[in-house]
């Protein structure tokens, strides 16, 4: 295992602390127990909060700031956070309008946020939205249904906006069930990852062969088959993702080509001109767009894409200011 | 080779063809000769026009836009852009302020820069800076003299910044030779990447090793070495850079440390991490930072580092609004 690490027990300590070095006009780490939140919170509006293992950056310490998440809580690599930082990070950014917990399907996450609801419950308004967008599998090693990945980066953002402009715990869940129901996604991997703990690859690969449907833990796919061309890759991750979503010709949608961490941004574009042409075959109107490593598996080589079905209302708050380490514009 | 591409031959066009797609907001790409220019171009202005090889993605066509390049020609994957492309982005986008032309110091791209210069100086006012910023080595496989790295991407930010507040061509050239004469990086690599056209590893590198002083096409560095702990190597690339550039205790700099392209986000912030404690201990201050991929080779593992001494003055420019596909602040 070569990585850029001194002790595999301090690697999230010590990444986190380079980021507050980096970022502290717009966080603050807090270090026992671990969280992310905003440096200056804003207890008037809801609150959304997010978290899970770490190793998926910028997600999710990196969509903290104006406009998306309040505070994230960073667990080990690729382990979920404990009840006790999801229910710091809330106290320490949620008023009385209450918080929205964003969490991605793994059980591990589930239950602890779970916990860490009923925790806050009796001091503040609570609500969750589990994420559960990839169609490639249903259960899987870490999760009973469908696993949550790339439509929690647009999850964070649109629900971050709601947020901001003064929605209420109410209206700003509905935003994050309206974009749970109409989003999904696939990813695929050219090669594994390593988990510095664990000192070597998480899955073994053949010298040709591919995980279509990856998890961004590693776990299995739908199935591992030979290499092939970038377009027909493509072509098999629309076709499941797009045949999955209430969809119609002429619907306008967001899309995200997501790097796992290891893939040339020159591919990731490559990638992105092969859906342009798919989605025009079908009417989609492809009115935003995110190509680059936003939920990444440490350096896996490989691609995600997420779909999401956007109504003028999401647009909206897509396009609304943001100003986080990782996603800014308009600021 | 495992690549999400369809052909070697064609994957700089797909590519460009899928950046255009998702920036066409920002960005016009021409396709003969090939180049990619602001989609409002200012002929009012100096303009900035870069380029070089591609397979360094975002750099050089991720920085076309507003407060930074102009315009940007890509050649093929780490192969300098000819003559024509060059001549024919600045006639698309220089009017009688002129152009600047920022050009990496390899062979190829000085002579090819060098030759559209000549094209163009009956025309209008051309100036050019040569960036040689790289440490590691004096003369490698393809330069004579210092390799030009990842000193190019705050080049192109501070240069692209004075062009837009209307500088003359006199004083943006003055501001690059400025950034030029007090900035340095250095590289290391712990694995190889792989030229789609090659099909195969551009070196060897073992299990256990790096190199130290890597180019950003994989060229040989000061020395192939066993791996160390993360903040031993932080503190070779510190030292290297920071002994060449004339720091005094209490002045201000712009660092970056930049992932080649297959490192995890986490473990560049942990490298930042040091950073910051190395350049307290030596007494500079870190005004502005970016951590991220920058400037990349494929998706080589490693990082490097760019340290810049930085006037009031450079500050200045670099907080300047900037609105870019890959570097974006302030609009």
């Amino acid at each position: 295992m070569k990585k850029l690490i001194n002790n595999p027990a301090t690697v999230v300590d010590e990444s986190l602390a380079g980021f507050q070095a980096a970022h502290g006009d717009l966080v603050v780490v807090s270090t026992d127990p671990v969280y992310v939140r905003r440096r200056e919170p804003n207890r008037d509006k809801v609150a959304v909060i997010s978290g899970g293992g770490s190793g998926h950056e910028p997600l999710h310490s990196g969509y903290v700031g104006y406009g998306m998440l309040d505070a994230a809580c960073p667990g080990n690599v690729f382990t979920s956070p404990t009840p006790d930082q999801v229910d710091a990070a809330a106290r320490a950014v949620a008023g009385s309008p209450g918080v929205l917990l964003l969490v991605k399907n793994y059980t591990g996450d589930v239950l602890n946020f779970t916990m860490a609801a009923d925790l806050l419950e009796s001091d503040m308004p609570v609500k969750t939205v589990v994420i559960d967008d990839d169609v490639a599998v249903r259960d899987s090693t870490f999760t009973a249904g469908r696993r949550g990945v790339g439509l929690t980066v647009l999850m964070e953002k649109l629900c971050g906006a709601a947020a901001e402009r003064g929605d209420d715990l109410d209206a700003v869940a509905a935003v994050g069930e309206l974009v749970k129901a109409n989003g999904r996604s696939m990813g695929l991997a050219l090669t594994s990852c390593t988990v510095p703990a664990a000192g070597g690859p998480t899955f073994d690969l053949g010298p040709d062969d591919i995980e279509l449907g990856v998890g961004i833990h590693g776990e299995p796919g739908r199935e591992r088959c030979p290499m092939r061309p970038a377009d027909e890759l493509v072509d098999t991750l629309f076709k499941a993702v797009a045949d999955d979503i209430p969809f119609a010709s002429g619907d306008d949608c967001i899309v995200m080509v997501n790097g796992l961490g290891g893939t040339p941004l020159m591919e990731l574009y490559l990638c992105y001109n092969r859906l342009v042409e798919l989605c025009r075959q079908r009417g989609f109107t492809i009115a935003r767009s995110l190509v680059g490593n936003y939920i990444t598996a440490l350096e896996m080589q490989g691609l995600s894409l997420t779909m999401l079905r956007a109504t003028p209302g999401l647009l909206s708050l897509w396009d609304a200011p943001v100003h986080t380490p990782a996603l800014r514009w308009g600021l």
